[in-house]
């Protein structure tokens, strides 16, 4: 069976910041009618930094969606037309104030293909070595470095509660051990 | 540090069917303000559906956000008010067509805590056996049955590629061979 919705019109609701959402009418599959709600969002990163002893660098920070601090991987959305590799550096830097020799794209996935187009690169980043630079004027982390299987137990301990930080992190600790 | 952002004012800008969109201004931790972009979700389930021989029940279906087929465990949205446990009741019967003797919460986690709230209940479900209830009308599934590891397997090969899923996914293999 073709699966695809075929879109019929589409209205601009809300060009934001970080952000835009439309509202498409498209044509299902058995030919009737149906309204779609979509958040349009720049694509992100994710990082994994693994140091030699097999710790990884997660951020405490205050999520205001959710009105709560939580433990994440670092992080961050692209810039408008920047490549995926060069923002999870930046962040990386920025974030945890480090670079790292190794790069390597471990998965690619969407976070809520429900209603969003947000596709997320996560990225595995060892070799690490100090690295600052200027963080965006409005975030503000703490950092926290944990050995990579203890991270893990956080997340069935109900303390790592990120959807991107859970699949990265059970991600990573298949790769790592492997 | 306390990391907490205060609300100031909020302005609603989309009241939707399966999402509303506000702008809050916000007292960022040193004094600024800054403006921050919610997307308000009901929350959601998600469930891996695990039967005796160790396969586990995905649902290919077409993501209009991202024009994309994907292949996810099965989910869906909370109605209002409505118990976690008893939508991924309902949403296993519509999706997979499947009860199950056997519920079990194996993590609760946000999606997308930078600019949506929601949150997503991930249940193991065990016992199967066949009970169809009428799908939403506008959803159109394939289900696909497959051992719990190959599955494990197209995370790494790129064919599964929602969050919810490969979180999911690597959480249950690592709940099912402790």
């Amino acid at each position: 069976m073709d699966l695809t919705e075929v879109l019929l019109t589409s209205e601009r609701i809300y060009e934001g910041r970080i952000l835009n959402l439309r509202r498409d009418r498209v044509r299902l599959p058995d030919g009737r009618e149906a309204s779609r709600e979509v958040v349009e969002h720049p694509g992100a990163v994710a990082i994994i930094a693994l140091d030699k002893e097999k710790n990884v660098y997660l951020v405490r920070q205050y999520r205001y969606p959710i009105g709560r601090v939580t433990l994440e991987i670092p992080a961050g959305k692209l810039d408008a037309g920047e490549e995926p590799l060069l923002c999870a550096q930046r962040e990386l830097a920025e974030e945890v104030g480090l670079a790292a020799t190794e790069w390597q794209l471990l998965l690619a996935f969407y976070t809520t293909p429900g209603f969003s187009d947000e596709i997320m690169y996560l990225f595995l980043a060892t070799g690490l070595k100090p690295h600052r630079e200027e963080a965006d004027a409005d975030e503000f982390l703490e950092v926290v470095r944990l050995p990579l299987p203890e991270a893990v137990a956080q997340i069935f301990k109900g303390t790592i509660q990120d959807a991107k930080s859970i699949a990265g992190l059970l991600a990573a600790a298949r790769t790592v051990q492997a």
